[in-house]
């Protein structure tokens, strides 16, 4: 049968303090449709895989977030991670614990946090997707067709159409995220495409995968066969997760893997991975400014972002490409080409003032 | 006997949102000391005046906030204004008030928002300041050296000395918020003083100035006589007080009057009348930013002040002399020298959200 995976572990520190340590950015309304990341994410695949397939992976800080915002997905299948290690023993997980009630388990991942626009195309790729993983032993990525060069995202190089399965082509490599020079290189050739972590196997292809490319992590969840999906498992998990490498999922085995495809779609996706992806996606005033929830008078402000929490006024002037964010007890006012260094800012906060501000 | 007035019903709209329409700046803690600028007045002029002869006069909305912030004052001392009506109503009434019990009276008669440095300075000031009212039929105005060419403040002329009064000069003219151009001959001169808004007088002095130079606000409180201080005065106040012009008390009697006098003194004196004026008064940071009760993290920003209320982080990068101020539900970040806009921009906020975020 078809499964998705949700994978709803992250922290979302570039948001801050519009998300926070404690409510990360999947669990954001972050366009004020009353819903949020992770909700639409999980009503997104909802038409291809019912919620008792659908399996969240998440910090255990988080249970209680996920289980009030998406109350029919069943207890049983939300994954709660002892500590954080990246996505690849994430996978790992889920594909065991799927594959111990359902060998021959096809599996849609998806991370939780993602925006995408094009709900029909989405469902289509990921329909012929998973056709193409139950009839062939391959891990198949969805490529984005990039519209500008990103140094923030990995890139991934087609390489020939696979036999009987249209749109979909061998990956000739990865690259990481490039310098601008090389993006804007990658951009021109035509031949590279994003990577967008989606991913789409079969619980047995990735799991081989794992024993081959990545023999440290399938060692961690191995010993768990016949704990999976029974009332062992958390206690096997507690002892054995934190002891997995934290790594990606792209290190870990698609950059080793042979039998890598991609397909390339295009979605309306953006990764919203920083206030510049979400400022791009939103919708702008003729001055280019973007609000979040919030009622915003600014005067001679532009291309600016105003994401405030609560029914608040606020009253600007001047500001251009700028950044104002808050939450609780954090007020941020950078400007948005200075987005890059508020991690060494919050560091200096946590240095100064603890935690009780990040 | 001697008495002090406390004015105490002003709007402080210029500080929004530091200050709120229910909150305004004189019951704020507007330099972190755990005191309200009231209570500082208040606390002030203790050594010269026991509480239970301080008056207060406020605005009825404001009557729980007084008592909560002055608890020694008795009751009865603080008289509700049913409405706005600037300082002379306010004044003519409580010269009234203090006259039915004790027609000797000499007052003192403050604002209750203002900053002053100098404690000692101040206390000789009214001390001396009293002995001459005491004594002579005399309108006392406490005049402050200039230090800039300041606009906003009105200028008052020295003139010849009082006999047997040294430091007390009579007062030449009065000259209203100059321009730019005025305000630099004015400084240059010598001869011109601020106008601090401090006035001493005996109740019959001011009764009798009141009669010969505003008999529009005399004739208001006239027929109140006989009723002040007793239980009728506030059925009294609430039938009579609307109906007193709005009018200044230096506009209504002290320009027309013949018998002022100025005492001039070095108190360290500022009228926190803007978010400049409490810039130029409050500590500095080496950049020049300023820090009102709230942590900051401020890098590349200089000029700037943040006053933010609550336990609460500030993360601002690139500010040049800006006004970052937020009170509940409402934050403003403005430059300095658009200060004069921001009650263009409240106008616009209520027309089209109303009061409350005002």
């Amino acid at each position: 049968m078809r499964y998705c995976v949700i994978m709803c572990g992250g922290v979302g520190s570039r948001f801050w303090p519009f998300s926070r340590a404690g409510m990360p950015k999947q669990f954001l309304d972050f366009f004020g449709t009353g819903k949020s990341l992770l909700q639409l994410t999980a009503e997104r695949i909802a038409p291809l895989v019912p919620q008792e397939r659908i399996i969240v992976v998440t910090n255990e800080e988080y249970a209680s977030i996920v289980r009030e915002q998406l109350p029919l997905v069943p207890q049983a299948n939300i994954l709660l991670e002892p500590a954080r290690r990246n996505t690849a023993p994430c996978i790992c997980w889920a594909a065991q614990h799927i594959a111990a009630s359902d060998p021959d388990a096809s599996i849609i991942t998806l991370p939780s946090d993602h925006l995408i626009l094009k709900t029909d195309a989405f469902l289509q790729a990921m329909a012929e997707g998973l056709d193409f993983v139950e009839t062939h032993d391959a891990l198949l990525t969805l490529g984005i067709m990039p519209t500008r060069p990103e140094t923030a995202y990995g890139y991934i190089q087609r390489g020939s159409p696979a036999t009987n399965a249209p749109g979909i082509l061998k990956v000739k490599s990865f690259t990481e995220k490039p310098t601008l020079d090389m993006a804007r290189v990658l951009l021109e050739s035509g031949d590279f495409f994003w990577n967008s972590g989606i991913f789409l196997w079969s619980a047995s292809s990735i799991l081989r995968a794992f024993s081959q490319h990545a023999p440290e992590i399938a060692e961690v969840f191995d010993p768990g066969v016949g704990s999976y999906a029974t009332p062992e498992e958390s206690a096997f998990i507690a002892e054995a997760f934190p002891s997995a490498p934290n790594i990606s999922i792209d290190y870990a085995v698609m950059e080793k893997a042979s039998n890598v495809y991609v397909k390339t779609v295009d979605l309306g996706w953006s990764d919203l991975g920083n206030w510049g992806a979400l400022h791009d996606v939103s919708p702008h005033t003729l001055e280019g400014n973007v609000t979040q929830g919030c009622k915003v008078l600014a005067p001679d402000c532009s291309g600016s972002i105003f994401a405030v929490k609560g029914d608040k006024i606020i009253v600007a002037a001047g500001l251009k490409d700028y950044i104002v964010a808050e939450n609780g007890n954090a007020l941020l006012i950078v400007p948005r080409s200075r987005e890059q260094e508020i991690k060494t800012m919050l560091s200096e906060v946590r240095s100064r003032y603890g935690e009780k501000y990040l």
